[in-house]
Parts: structure tokens; sequence; C-alpha cells
């Protein structure tokens, strides 16, 4: 995993920060810097980009700003520092900022909450904010956000002559808890929840908007349009009401996000039963097996329980990101094995699948099927690519992924004063400051390609303390060593329990067993139906053309014959984590030009190769294949 | 099948009629009547519907016209008689008959031939005047649209002065060869060839057109757009140089057909070749089981060789109507067993499925497999229609259904001075006047369901005369009986021939062997890999969750166990139609709440009733399925 987190502060960082500033040449223009530099009167010219183009920048700064927290970088900083007196320059008198309509839609301010994305990127932006200053004590930045969150503040709630509304693309909400958290400051708890609890209420607040300020045109082309899709941002019903996953999957998974920080930190029953029934509905009836969500390219959507096309999914990469920030919270409030699977399912399929091994091209849709014809002659397939992209138009995967690699650290560990709960297993050393003392780990691994973890106790608040370890459901066979014996520590809720004379420099192993093995999507999911898939460990793996030949759909796996490493010695590579077994293949030469004919028996013995799915589109473009009929 | 005409004739028109004059309550209006009497200057008011709504009443007026052939009726022929008033007091001096642009469009005649159907609609009327001429012998019509043909021939061409432009929507072509049979006319058939090779030449007559009279604009809303897309309508290439069928299939399907009717005219080999190209591509690679093209929605448009998914098929029924015109068409140049099996398993299956067996509902889009909740709540699949609709916006289906039916002799019979050519069996009399005397043939059948067909012959030319009877490409015994004496006849071309000692009163009986039996899809469509499909004689069957419950996909057919008639004897029913066999269900009780887990092996075993695909639809809604995991 450490090579993801290099890539993203030696490549990515600096590849987007060129992107930003437009100094790429060949590149589509981002205009990112240059919006806010025309805003700021630093530069003549009129916006240009995306609505929400705000949020490239503000995406990446906050990337940079938890770089800066694991390692100091000056020059980075100093960059940093000279974009912040931009935006301090670009940000009106009232604390208002969104370039978009600061450069000459200034009259348009929260006129149309549904398409324009102002809280979206003002949201962003306080994240960054909140990223930086904790990175480097800095609050310029900080400060500036707070006072834009004021004026948002005094602009929305349910008080005589402020505005019902609340955002059309969901973000600020979960940042307005982050900002709480670091300032302390009450309104901004409260705003959130006034955001999550006004949505959705009836009269619904959009289509207000879309009858009066918006005068039901769309502000792309001044067009009259119908009214707007309630569902597809969350707005269809208060958020107590919602039982199940709808709409713009990252919209959603945002939403949910904020929802499970507001239930955490008020404590509030109700809304986490809520957050807990939506979780249930993502990840055991909306989520691909790879960890994507999102069924439908058309709104970028979920669409409805167990159905999970894998030709045609849209599977986001942000969506699954946005899986891993409410995963994560929901964990914060109950720590079981369930979230740290999910969160594993999720990282080491889609999210290090969309990104090349280079670190600069990136899949904004992570298909389960690839067909290459399809992709380029079926137009119900043109978002399907079956190549990386440099750089999207709409920027958001990229920087998103940036930003979530940056603050790996977060996901892996979490701890109360006499417990330290690994949940992920990443190679390092981390340390955590409690009310009873310090635990100090380090912990070395050679996941998922391995099993072995080792954590070695640098320094604990006491010998009662605790060290909670996740077993990954998938597993069926572990054993945990203390100093080099083999121990049997009590399992609950997904975790053994190590405790009792912790000191430092004990040594703890765990070792999980590995195979690969064949699995199958619940029945209710009509297109995995007669068919299996592969995982070792957690990694799912998938056919590729390259390894298979053409046409994949032709193959069926024998399923009375594992499948086993290629390779099982030597360093990491692509031959020591494929796995191969038998299989079938329907013979195409047996048939002429004739499309029916009756049923016959022609298939040939073959041997499958399967690669790991985060690795797939490595090798030029081809066919792949997640789920292989048996 | 006389049931279906008999629909026609005693339901469908009189129903289509009412719907036209805009009498039926609580329906959509179609104006199309409404919208002649205003151009006539008998009514007031704006023209209402699509811009191609003319043709709607055209196809009405041919589909009545071939009733009358059949059958004459003076109350409707003075209905069509006073409605060739209205349209006769609407055409231009000129000739010109577009009702949309003579209501307040008159000076945007031919400016937009990409997007609006004047073409198109005139070709319709076209081929309702030579039908009504044809059933009644009244040229008032036919005049009529004789007029239209010379001013367009006036206004379109290579010579100076003229538009070289051509359809954006073929069917003029066709309609002016037809008008070329019956008047003798050689401008038309040349003004149709004209069309058709113009088509795709360089430089492209529609982007000049969106360049310069279009304005780069849409006439719907006057707003900006794209270049057109010539795929869309297959004008990007000359047609000579068209390998594979592409574009929207009913647009593809008319052009073929007139293509092959100027080959056949012309006797033009290399026109003859680029149709059998073509033909080839549809029905070889191109083309569902159930005999429907067209694999997307978007653009109701072919794809790509062997790319026929089965859940979200457009399958449009006015597509397979096309496909039988083309393939009629080249059966005329080419007597083959393999064009009437096409016809047949089009016939039987996608253009009776798509009607509900009161004939009043009507499917537009025919799909192949149907998850109802999807249809709901997948944006891709919101054009499958799991219940077959009254009427539609665009309402091109119904009343295509309607001529078709109506003038479905033509597709049964073919014949020449000696030879009389029996390609589909459907019970009735015939007759043919040859240059050597007259055919009278006396048909009997209960086909598809059985497979006894018996011709007696009534008069014959001289005992020289030959009779050539089509044996399916499906059937793999039958057996021949000349006056009750099984006799072994030659088969040549698909067809037996009959000679000798031919005499009125003799009796010709095949007798085809009928069973059910699996059937595979070529390797190549990956949709249909390791899953097989039910036909019987040229019937294909599905299964429907009223009889297997719900979730079709968990059913997979024990191919080792035949299908049966579900009861032999007695009348044509759901009940002696329907096959039952074995095959086996995933349990879906022995999963709990996870989507995926080790595979395992939980399947019962089942009994599986299939029905005809055509009578699908018809108790309510529900899942359907006609290709079957094995």
């Amino acid at each position: 995993m450490g090579q993801y987190c290099n890539l993203v502060r030696d490549t990515m960082i600096p590849y987007q920060w060129e992107i930003l500033n437009d100094r790429m040449e060949g590149k589509e223009p981002s205009h990112a810097i240059l919006n806010f530099k025309i805003a700021a009167g630093l530069a003549e010219g009129d916006f240009y980009g995306e609505v929400f183009q705000d949020s490239d920048l503000a995406k990446w700064l906050e990337a940079a700003a938890c770089c800066l927290e694991t390692r100091p970088d000056p020059v980075l900083e100093a960059a940093i520092d000279d974009v912040i007196t931009i935006i301090e320059k670009a940000q009106e008198k009232d604390g208002y900022l969104d370039t978009y309509f600061i450069i000459g839609n200034q009259e348009k301010r929260w006129q149309n909450l549904y398409e324009c994305h102002e809280l979206y990127c003002i949201g962003h932006m306080t994240e960054a904010a909140v990223a930086y200053y904790k990175a480097t004590g800095k609050r310029r930045l900080l400060d500036m956000m707070s006072r834009c969150a004021d004026y948002i503040d005094q602009c929305f709630g349910r008080e005589p002559g402020k505005l019902r509304g609340y955002p059309g693309h969901q973000e600020i909400e979960l940042a307005l808890v982050r900002l709480y958290e670091v300032t302390g400051c009450e309104r901004y708890l409260a705003l959130s929840r006034y955001f999550l609890e006004e949505r959705g209420k009836a009269p619904n607040y959009f289509i207000n908007e879309w009858r009066t300020s918006r005068k039901r045109r769309t502000f792309k082309n001044n067009m009259r349009v119908g009214e707007p899709d309630l569902i597809y941002n969350q707005s269809h019903k208060s958020v107590y009401e919602q039982k199940s996953a709808v709409g713009h999957s990252v919209r959603a998974m945002y939403m949910y996000s904020a929802m499970a920080d507001v239930a955490r930190i008020t404590n509030d029953a109700t809304l986490y039963q809520t957050c807990r029934t939506l979780w249930k509905d993502v990840v055991y009836r909306q989520m691909y097996i790879t960890g994507a969500i999102g069924s439908t390219h058309m709104g970028e959507a979920f669409t409805f329980a167990y159905d999970l096309p894998n030709a045609t999914a849209y599977a986001e990469t942000c969506a699954s990101i946005g899986l891993m920030f409410f995963t994560s919270r929901m964990l914060r409030m109950d720590v079981n094995g369930v979230y740290g699977d999910v969160m594993e399912q999720v990282l080491y399929n889609v999210i290090l699948g969309s990104m090349s091994r280079d670190g600069k091209h990136f899949f904004y849709v992570n298909p389960l099927e690839v067909w290459t014809e399809a992709s380029e002659k079926n137009p119900e397939r043109f978002h399907v690519k079956p190549v990386r992209q440099e750089w999207f138009g709409c920027a958001c995967c990229p920087p998103n992924l940036a930003r979530f690699f940056a603050s790996l650290g977060k996901y892996l560990y979490s701890y109360n004063e006499d417990t330290f709960y690994i949940h992920l297993y990443v190679s390092g050393q981390v340390s955590a400051k409690t009310e009873h003392g310090i635990f100090r780990l380090s912990v070395s691994e050679n996941y998922p390609w391995g099993g072995e973890i080792e954590v070695i106790l640098e320094e604990v608040p006491s010998e009662n303390a605790k060290i909670a370890i996740r077993i990954p459901g998938w597993c069926r066979e572990w054993k945990l060593f203390l100093d080099g014996r083999e121990c049997g520590c009590p399992v609950r809720n997904g975790y053994v329990w190590i405790y009792g004379g912790l000191r430092p420099g004990r040594k703890i192993r765990l070792v999980l067993s590995i195979t690969a093995e064949l699995v199958a999507a619940n029945p209710r999911v009509r297109d995995d139906a007669g068919k299996t898939a592969i995982r070792r460990g957690p990694v799912i793996y998938c056919l590729e053309e390259i390894d298979n030949g053409k046409n994949l759909s032709a193959i069926r796996l024998d399923t009375k014959h594992a499948f086993c490493l290629e390779k099982e010695e030597g360093a990491l590579s692509l031959e020591t984590a494929a796995v191969t077994g038998r299989g079938f293949r329907l013979n195409e030469e047996a048939w002429g030009e004739e499309l029916y004919r009756p049923l016959g028996s022609e298939e040939k013995e073959i041997t499958v190769r399967a690669v790991p799915y985060c690795w797939w589109g490595n090798r030029g473009p081809g066919e792949m294949m997640v789920w292989i009929r048996t």
C-alpha cells in the first residue's frame, strides 16, 4: 500500500498541480487556479470549466495538506500558501466564495442550489482548510472558511428571512462537522444538521426553487426544463424515511457520511439506525464484489436491490471513495469487523484498480466486464473505457483519489483510552495519545498477497491495554503468535483481542491463510447467476484477453479444480500474483456463419489465467471479466 | 394466421380509424386527420403531433386498402374516399403534400431533410395510393401522389438548380418503385435510384444542410446542435460501400428493401450483391432468435456483429416488419428456402408477439428478457415494457402492423409461368394468372402448432407445371404424399419440387415432424453463452414468471431431458402449446442477507414450463426469458 501513498505524493500531487495551473501541454485545460485569479482581480478573463471547477483545487489542496501532515515539504507548503493568498483575494467581503458566481454571476448566488455547486465547492474548500490547519497549524484558510461558514449560516436556516434550502450536491454537511471538530464552534454542527434534516421536507425546496428563482429553466443554456429529479440527489423524502440507497451515488455517500458523523457526535440513535439501514442496503444489496457501487451511468446512480449488471456498471471511483468515508464513520460508532471487511474489499479492488500503476491514468468508471468492441460501437457502453484516461473534463476522480490516499492513515486504526484497534493491515509506524498514555506500534505485512502481519509494540499505556486486530470475514484459518508462541486469544465482533501483559518490545504476529477460492453471488443478483468470481484473500481476480484470448464469455470454469498461484516464490509481480486453473471454452471454430442451431456440446478444455482485478488494463486494451460461467 | 388477418380487419382498422379521428376518449389525441383538415382549410388550428404524423394516416389507408383487396367493404371504401377528398384539398397546387409544412412552415420546405420527414410521409402516402388503386381501380389518390412525385422529381436530382438531397428517413425509395410498377413511369424508378445512389456521397449533403439551411440548429426548439449523425440514417458512405447493417434499423430495412427492388428491376448484379451482403449481416450476425433486430434503444439501432443483449434489446416491431419487406424482396430475386425460414422466424415470433391477443395492445420494443422491477427502476431499461401499450405517442408500430397483416398474402407465394412457389403455409385460396395459364390452389394447415400442410390443386396451367413447397430449415424429418401415396420428390434450394402429372383435384400433403428442441447461439454472441432457447418448429418459447415463479435467471435447464407438449390433444390453447421439461433452480432460501459467499451448490430440481414467445405477457405483467442457462 505504501507505494500507492508514495505515488500520490511523488507523482499525482505534482502532476495535478501542473494540470490545475494549465501547464500540461496537449491536455484539456483545467483553468481552476486561473478562475480564482480572475475572481481575485489578478487576471483578466471569463470563468471556464464546470460549475464545480473550484472543487478540483480544493481536493488537491486537501491531498497536499495530508501529505504535509506525514512528511514536511517546504516547497509544497510555500506553493499552497501562495494559492491561499489568491483564494483570499477572491473571497468576497461577506465571506462568500465561489468563482463561478463571483466572476460575472454575482446576482445569481443561491438561486439555483439544485444544479449549481456553490455549497459543494465551499464544502471541499472547508475540508482542505481543516486538513491544512491540522498539518501546519496555519489558520489563514481555516479562518477564511469559517467566515464563509458564518455567512452561510446567516443565509440558510429555519429563521425568518433565511433560505430554507440545502445543497444540490451534498458535501458541505460533512465538511461542517470537520470544521466543528477543529474549531469547537457548535453553530457549524447545527448548520450541518439543519442541511441534513431539512432535506426532502415537504413542500420540496427544489421544486419551489424551480418554479420561482429558476423560472423552470436550467442555468446551462437558460432553456426550459421539467421538474427536478428529487431521487437523483436524495431529496425525495426526509433522510429519516430513506431506507434504500437511491440516486447519484457520490451524493448519497457524502450525505450518509455526514449523517453518520452527526449521529456519532450527537449520540442520535434514530439517525444511527437510519445510517445502519442505508449502509446495509448499499453493502448487502447494491455493491459489486469489487466494492464498486452505482449500477447505471444514467444519473451515475444506484438502481435497486440486486440489480448489478457487470458490463454496463457505472461503478464510479468517487462513489467507492465515498463508501470508504461512510464505512469508516460507521466503524467509529460500532467497532465490528464487517466494516473493515468492506473497506478492504473497496480498497484492494475498485480503488486500487481505478489507478494505473504509473499513477497518471485513471478510471472514472470501473466495470466488471469489458468487451472492447462494445465500448466503441454500442452507445449503451460508451461510458465503459477499456483504457484508463489521463484526466477528465469532469475531473472529480483523480483529485479525490489523491486526497484519499494522502489520508489513508485515518482508515487503518482507531483507539480509545485502553484499546488500540487495527482495522486494515498496512506497514508503517503509528502512535496515538490516549487519556491513559501513548500507543506506539510498528506494523509490517506482506498483505494482501501474503497473510503475514507483524505488530511490534513500542509503547503502550499500561500492561492492561488491549490490542484488537480485525480477522477478515473471508478468512477461515489463521494463527496468532505472541513473541513467537502461538496463542489463543478471544475473538469478538470480528476482532481478535490481545490483552494482559502488553509491554514494549512484544511482538504480535498474525498469520492468515490465503488461498484462491471461488465465490458465488446471492441468486437474487440476476447477472451473476450460474457464474463465479475468483477471490484470494480480499483480492478479487479477473480474466483478461491478453491471457485468455478473445471472447471471455465463451469460457466456463471447472469448479472442481482449484486455482493456484502461478509462481509461489519471488518478488511481487504479475507472475507471483496471477492464479491459474482449468476450464472449458465454447469452440467458435465448430461454427460456420449460422447464428443459431440445435444445442450440441463443443467445448475444449483450457487453462484459465486470472490476475488481480486492481491490475487489469495495464497491458494494453482488451476484454476483461470478473464473473465467469461455471 | 387467419385470425390475425381478421383481427386487423375487424378490430385494428376500425380502432385505429377512431384514434386517427380523435374519437377515443382518454387516449392521446392523434390529430392526424385534423392536420389534413387544417391544411385543407376545412378546420382551424395548428399542426399537432410528430413531424411525421401524416404517415399514421397513410399507413392506415394502406392497411384499409389491402383489406378491401381481399374483401369489399363499401362503408370502409366510402370513408377512404372521404378522407382522400380532404387530402386532395390539403395538397398544394405544385403537388407538395406534408401538413406540418403546409400549416405555417411553408418557407421551410426541403430545408431540413435530415430531421423532418417530408419525403418519408409522402412515401407512405404513395404506398397507400398504390394499394388503393390496386384494390379498387380508383386513380384519384394515385394521380395525386404521381403529381407529388413529379414535383419531387423537379426538386431533387443531379441537374443544375436541383437539390442534391435525399431522405433523412428512407421510405420514398421503395414507394417510388411501387409507383413505377403500377404507372410504368420510368422517371419514378430513376428518382428512387437517384435517392439511393446519391446517399452518402462526399461532400455529405446532410453536413452541408446542417451548415447552411439548418444553421447548425434543430427544428424542434431552434437550439444549436452538433453535426448530424450519418451512421444513424445510413448516409455515412455510398450504399455500395456498406457491408454491415448500422444505424436506425427501420431506416436501414426500408433502404435495403428499395435497393433490392431496384436491383431486381434493373437487373443490377452489383446492387444485388450489396443487398445480399447486408441481408447476411443482419440475419447471421445481428438478428435475435425471435427475428427481432436493433440491439440498442439509443438511436433505435443496430450496434455490431454478435452484440445481442437480451434484457436491453430494442427489437422494434417496425424494424422486423421492415426485415419482412427486405427478405421477401431478396426472395423475389433468388428463390431459396433461407428467406422463407427467416420470414417465418420473424412472423411467428416477434411480429405475432408484438400484438396482444385482443389486437388492441402493442409492443414497440420486443425484449428477450424482462425483469419487471428493472423496467421500473433502472433507467437503462425504461424502454422495456412488461405490458403491451394501447397506442404510442410515436405511433409507428400499430398502423405498420395493420398494413403488414392486411397484405400478408404477398409473402406467402410467388410464381412464374410454370412454377408456383409456396413459401409460407397459411390456409386460404390463392390464384395466379401466368403466361401459360392459371394456378388455383387451396391450402389448409395446422401450422405452426402442427406440421400438416395440405394443398389441393384446383387449376394448373398444364400437366408440366410445377409446385415448389419450402421445407423449413429447422425440419429434419418430413414426408410428402400425393393423393395419399408417399412419394420422394427432389429437394433443391430448400424447396421440394412436385411435377409431372399435376392435375386439378390432386392433393399434396406435406407432413413436417415438429418437436421441441434446444437451440444454441453462435458462441460469438456473448449474451447467450452457456444458454439455450427452446424452439418447436418455427416457434420460439420463453419462460414466464406466472408459470415458473420470480427470478427466472435462477433457473437452468436439464438439457438431457426433452421438452414435451403439456397436453397433446385438443383445440389450440396455451395448454396445448405449452411445453414442459426439467431443470434446476438456485435456492434463494439457502441465502441470508450476504451478497457474496464461497461457491457451493444449492439447487433444487424443478419442472420448467415454457410458452410460445408470441403469447408472452398476455396473462398480466411479470418476468419473461427466452435464453435460459444450461
